[in-house]
């Protein structure tokens, strides 16, 4: 099923959204109440291909920035995260996940330590600025929250490196991966990543002021042409194969981060205080529900998941797969699923149902799916 | 410029969307990460006739409930919203500006007190479920906040409530216009408001139980056939014309209630406590900055605004059209605009910029557009 978007003032336009429309965007979705560009002309297997072999510049203008800033500004920031921050170091970016009162869900942004007071949330779907803000005044914080005129834009691929030296100088060969500095652009300073959605080498600007968007756009094109760069978005085949999970997607706020395989960015055991973490405990201590894990199954390519697959054992449900498609790599069918406690192990086997008539022989596999353990079961497809 | 909306599971689907497809949907929205669907196959002219003629049902899940219960629920709401709450009865429906701490809105729900200690707020696009949540925990108040599993659905127009007596029964004949009511639906009980985002008679089922989604869409669609029922939505040309004003189009969290003519709904004098109160009070000691207004120009009969369209004086730019359309009852093209101090009077003559080489003459009007006030100025274009 597909329907037009419907276009008005409230689905904001981004600083570049007027250069993917030259360049014949065809599909958008929204994040953030904000045009994300999703598909060109290219199908997403071509796109994979090649955000795999050149270089891509993508539009995510839609990861809107809450700034938070003042004296109490670390304390609001390890309130709202189970991720220990007494080390969280300027130029460092750190994925939180972001929990609320019952230790659910609400958001997975990067953070961006920009000086002791300062930080950003680069975030998901969700208005954290609300969110922020509210604890901030309930608590009597002393800190600003807002939205600031940042608007990021990636540069993704093998060939990202190339293209980012040529726009902003040799110093971003010793940006290492997930870490930020200050650049140079047309007389005004940039904070540049070393980061982005894809399992590539890849760079994120976060545009500090919209009127430089169509400039900022065309100096990464006239860099990126002798690198084949073309228009992108975040890749459905490639970020599933990467494991990288989607809120809203594959986890909403009615999941843990324990569930969703974010154990790792939760400090349960310090003396970190964050909202939740007696839940988190409990669940630590008794165990999880579910899991977050790759199913790969058989039968036809599959075109992208738009609404969950029921995932089965026998006729029991026991999970749902959020994001799916064909992978032409690993040349199966993959998705990725939380699965109930005992049918999360390595090789279970499961159906997927992708309609009344067509349920799919498939596996239970980790991720990401280029984890080695995974290569017996892909085979088995 | 049109682009596919991309599907997944993210873009939340409604309890009504399968029926909106099986009837040929052709474009959506996204509101509070839910689908909102416009348009079907007629167009937004024949939409609007037909809305003052028959009767419509609109899939309107998007408007989530934010619901607080408990005995501090009262008071979280009340400082929430500038409009005084005191006298706030069960089976009211009552209209609220919401302001964050420096007076600017957030959002524009509707309120409907459940019982003394619950209420729901059903809202615009942005999640006040995280911004009330946040102040509960920050000011450590006896709620609980979250989203119900209801999704409203409308039924609009002059034979809507035909319609709805013979779905719910001769009681619904006893609804004022903005009260609701208990009334059963196959053996459950569902809140019916009086309401909708529409100048017609009009209702809004609040349906708390998803499943029942298609059972309800067809109870209304056979109770409807001999009305003329069609599918359809919010409509843009009725909207403008009885200046509905939409949260995130006509107003943002940059704009503040007295500017968007919401003083009415504004408690400044009583003792009345809420978030941006000073500000406010400011505001209206010194004057507002800019006031919403409607326009209307000429030339050929315009689409739909769907980027801001400039309006000059002279050279000067003195605000934006942020919801525009031609109107074929009125014949004019109108628009809803926030006008700055010294050009909001009636009969102000202004340039409406639709493209670089397309400036429209036009003129302030009041809102609605139907104000007799407007009469003599509509005749001028």
């Amino acid at each position: 099923m597909t329907a037009n978007l419907q276009m008005s003032r409230r689905i904001r336009r981004t600083p570049f959204t007027s250069c993917v429309e030259k360049l014949g965007i065809s599909g958008f979705t929204v994040v953030n109440h904000t045009l994300l560009p999703k598909a060109f002309s290219y199908s997403v297997e071509d796109d994979f291909f090649h955000l795999r072999a050149a270089v891509q510049v993508w539009d995510v203008g839609c990861q809107r920035q809450v700034e938070i800033e003042g004296p109490d500004a670390l304390r609001l920031v390890q309130i709202m995260t189970p991720r220990n921050l007494e080390n969280a170091k300027i130029g460092q970016c750190m994925y939180l996940p972001l929990t609320n009162d019952e230790g659910k869900i609400i958001n997975d942004p990067i953070l961006l330590r920009l000086n002791t007071d300062k930080f950003w949330l680069s975030i998901a779907d969700s208005d954290i600025l609300l969110w922020a803000r509210g604890l901030a005044i309930g608590m009597k914080l002393k800190v600003s929250v807002k939205e600031p005129d940042v608007s990021p834009l990636a540069v993704q691929g093998p060939s990202s490196q190339e293209v980012m030296v040529e726009v902003f100088g040799e110093g971003i060969k010793e940006l290492g991966f997930f870490q930020f500095g200050f650049f140079k652009f047309n007389n005004t300073e940039q904070v540049v990543a070393r980061s982005g959605y894809s399992s590539q080498n890849g760079y994120e600007i976060y545009l500090n002021n919209s009127s430089l968007g169509p400039e900022l756009w065309d100096s990464i094109w006239n860099a990126g042409e002798k690198y084949n760069i073309r228009p992108g978005a975040p890749n459905l085949i490639d970020r599933i194969e990467a494991g990288l999970i989607s809120f809203g997607n594959d986890m909403t706020n009615k999941n843990t981060p324990l569930e969703c395989g974010l154990g790792k960015y939760c400090s349960l055991n310090s003396g970190t205080k964050f909202l939740g973490k007696e839940d988190l405990l409990k669940e630590k201590s008794i165990g999880s529900k579910s899991q977050m894990r790759g199913i790969v199954f058989g039968g036809k390519s599959q075109s992208a998941c738009t609404e969950p697959w029921p995932v089965l054992k026998g006729d029991v449900n026991i999970g749902q797969i959020t994001s799916g498609i064909f992978n032409p790599n690993l040349r199966v069918n993959t998705g990725i699923a939380l699965i109930e406690k005992g049918y999360w192990e390595l090789g279970q086997r499961v159906g997927v149902v992708i309609g009344p008539d067509d349920i799919r022989e498939g596996y239970v596999c980790f991720l990401p799916f280029t984890a080695p353990e995974n290569n017996e079961i892909i085979r088995r497809i």
